[in-house]
């Protein structure tokens, strides 16, 4: 089942996959397809040589009328998925008819906050189905049955907390973020009991006075800084560590409340999974004022750079940068631009940006690459053992960034500025990057910036979507296009693949459906 | 592209069809296929010995969360497919993508009213596609542009008026039914200029005071006397006849206030589409107290019973009994039960029921067969030349219903009593019925009663959907099945077929979406 891997790139994988994981193959069973976040798929029987024959073989499409952005999670031969605002279904995977349907009843004054109204995906272990809810809560579902086994209030919903984030299991452990950056919440990350939901502990990822990287939250500024936790982490089973990603400071556009680095805003932390607290972080834009979210999920690869063995973990970030950081101590290994950014000379030999002066957003208008959504956002990237390459969602967009006064009011936006998007002159790409330099190998172009995530498989292909609701087949290794389907709804949602009996099935979320498809005879 | 009709079907077939839609074959140009209302595709490009490789080809899911209950009708080489609450989308054949959207905004105050939010489809003809509105307006769409050529208004929405029935082009004219019925409106159907949309005529389905029929509505009962007419009706190019079916009486349930047979509700009326006079109308439920509603398409049918060839119009009502009429006399035939009735011993020589007494609703509540929502309903049947059946989508369900004291407040439900359906004890089914003698051939049998159309091929094929998103495919002879697809969301709407080039493609909508088919390679 592992293919056109190499047996190098098959321990490397081993090695970064939680062994109990392994035992069930042909499943996915969290929303980065495992711990390392690859996103990709060690199945080969659809491969460059048959995709063609690829055709639907079943839809499934949620009560009520939110679109999917999630990721399905199939775990003990069912497939679990999620729609907004909150509601999980669990599948049979063979006819995709409902075995049952969670729906969180949302009351109109937590949709009408104006946040996004989406969810995510799911955690799944054993017989517990863990989702987040946009009214802050934490819940276990029954995996068999849908009933509540237990509820957690994780934030106060009226002043902007959500959650949208899949969780992520880590032992007897539910770690599940925060949205809400742009509310001015407070960020943090926590984790739950499995069992009970009991809390563990709780990461802020905003320093309270006196508490290190405090220094760069003048008075109570610090109260509002955002870094919200708003996308899944990574996990290394070995050094026992999460990755998980924060967003922008609180408010986005105006920094002059908020002097210094604003740390951990637009970060990325690496947290012990026993104790909660930072082994070390990475600040990718310091000061951050145009929005450029830290969130998109770490990938952690092995590789050989410079003879050396490395073990990394990399991200395509939202500012234009790509990142190899030592994922054991967050040492800077390179950095890169993988999109256009006109923003930074580079990055120094620590990987701060050498910013270009006046980029700051302005009261008349500063025009910036990329866009307040970044080069990249939440869709997933997706690494392949065998290409040794990135294969990154890609917006290439500009914006013009205003500035204005800003005050703070419980669940409304605290941004203190404004954007306009260059729209006709943006589009997206499908980006292979070589892991070990950051460097593009290929691009699949795309009429508008995508939100589209992307799964990498050993049978050497890329599936991913368009807001067009094209989802399709690549060559993994030229990005040459192999096949599509006209989903009819924009794909804001991560392609994933899975086995039934010796019949593998690739399943995508386009619009207000879930499609999944298999080969045809 | 006749297939399996035999030649002497072949020429009657054609004789019910209006001459120039002939010369579009492959096209479906309007709601029932054509104005005999068969829902009868000639193409037989897909037939019982490939239908095993049919797939989805293209979906589409419109903008916005409303439900997809339309037939595509294809007219000049575009698609033309409706969503609730109104809103139209022109689509490309090959590839399925928009080629323009048009939304009606409608207020909150129209969709509180608390009818249904849907739509069913659009009339075509020339440069203009026309559509109803949920707020009560008949609106021509530029069909390139999908711009608003011309807009009038029909009826107060605020009193309960709306459409939600594909209007019908027959010449120069459009002609559109009204929704209400259970808002105690007063029926109506109407004809404007397809050019100007200047009012050509109105046809009320109540009796003012003095007119023929009126004596069945005391004083003002007449004013919410209802017989709305809510679905598409067909059309006889020969005799310059319409016919169309007429709902149920205002109240529904308590006919205290309304005595007499309450002309011409739950009946079908036969009417001069050059003045809008009615020339016969035959009334399948007089004075009726059940919701049984005479909406259902009348099917237009010439066949040899008794050694005379005989020009029908024939129907499955929702009352439970199926009638075959004269269609240039309204001369009843015969009629006989299709489906399980409780409520009359049979129907006298006038096709007139013999009712059973005590079956009225009632304080303490009366199980009756039908349900309220009748033995079929607005889904449409087809007929096939060829086998001279009628497929209906049947509903076998009793209901316990109760009556109640009514009042009218306009924009409410006037009923006058309330309904308990048996829904454990229900079940559905295509039942294919001999038109001349209305005698079941087969079952296909269904978990739900079903709600979805039904549509038969000269390629030997009955298509259909259930509740439960199964979109299949019947041997039309023998109702054995052949294939199925899983829509994901309960299908609603009639399947209907067309060429591009010499490709056959099948489309019917299930849930949000619509779905294209074809044979795969």
């Amino acid at each position: 089942m592992i293919g056109t891997c190499s047996a190098r790139t098959v321990a490397l994988l081993v090695a970064t996959m939680a062994a109990p994981l392994l035992a069930q193959e042909g499943q996915w069973l969290m929303y980065s397809g495992s711990y390392s976040s690859h996103r990709f798929s060690p199945l080969t029987q659809i491969s460059t040589g048959n995709v063609a024959k690829l055709r639907p073989a079943w839809v499934y499409q949620p009560p009520g009328s939110g679109s999917i952005e999630s990721t399905p999670v199939v775990a003990n031969g069912i497939m679990y998925v999620t729609a907004g605002p909150t509601m999980v279904a669990a599948l049979d995977l063979k006819s995709g008819r409902p075995l049952w349907e969670w729906t969180r009843p949302i009351a109109p004054s937590v949709l009408n906050l104006g946040f996004p109204r989406v969810n995510r995906g799911v955690a799944v272990l054993d017989n517990m189905v863990y989702v987040g809810t946009l009214d802050g809560y934490l819940i276990a579902l029954d995996a068999r049955a849908g009933i509540e086994r237990w509820s957690v209030h994780v934030g106060e919903n009226p002043s902007g907390h959500s959650i949208t984030a899949a969780p992520l299991v880590v032992e007897d452990k539910v770690i599940v973020g925060i949205s809400g950056g742009e509310a001015g919440i407070r960020g943090f990350l926590d984790a739950y009991d499995t069992k009970t939901g009991k809390q563990a502990w709780r990461f802020y990822t905003i320093p309270s006075p006196g508490e290190p990287g405090s220094e760069g939250w003048p008075g109570d500024s610090w109260v509002h800084g955002g870094g919200a936790t708003w996308l899944t982490g990574s996990y290394d089973p070995a050094l026992k560590l999460l990755y998980w990603g924060t967003g922008n400071p609180g408010p986005d556009w105006n920094g002059d409340s908020r002097k210094g680095d604003n740390l951990y805003t637009s970060s990325l932390v690496a947290i012990d999974v026993d104790t909660g607290k930072p082994r070390w972080h990475f600040q990718f834009t310091p000061h951050d004022t145009h929005d450029w979210d830290a969130n998109q999920i770490p990938v952690l690869v092995d590789t050989q750079i410079g003879g050396r063995t490395r073990a990394l973990v990399v991200t395509a970030n939202r500012n234009g940068f790509y990142y190899a950081l030592d994922r054991k101590t967050g040492e800077f290994v390179f950095g890169t631009p993988y999109a256009k950014q006109t923003w930074a000379k580079g990055l120094d030999e620590r990987g701060r940006p050498v910013e270009i002066p006046g980029m700051e957003p302005s009261e008349k208008g500063t025009l910036v690459y990329p866009s307040l959504q970044g080069s990249t956002n939440w869709a997933s990237p997706s690494y392949s053992p065998g290409t040794e390459m990135l294969y990154v969602p890609v917006r290439e967009m500009g914006s013009v960034y205003y500035k204005t006064g800003i005050e703070y009011k419980p669940g409304t936006y605290y941004t203190g500025g404004s954007e306009k998007r260059l729209d006709e002159e943006s589009w997206g790409a499908v980006r292979a990057l070589d892991v070990k330099t950051g460097k593009p190998a290929w691009d699949f172009k795309l009429p508008t910036p995508t939100w589209a995530g992307v799964m990498a498989t050993a049978g050497g292909l890329v599936f991913s979507g368009s807001n067009e609701g094209n989802f399709y087949a690549l060559d993994a290794t030229s990005g040459k296009p192999l096949w599509q389907f006209q989903t009819g709804g924009a794909i804001r949602s991560g392609p994933m693949s899975f086995l039934v009996g010796q019949t593998q099935y690739v399943a995508v979320a386009g619009g207000h459906a879930l499609f999944v498809f298999a080969l045809g005879e």
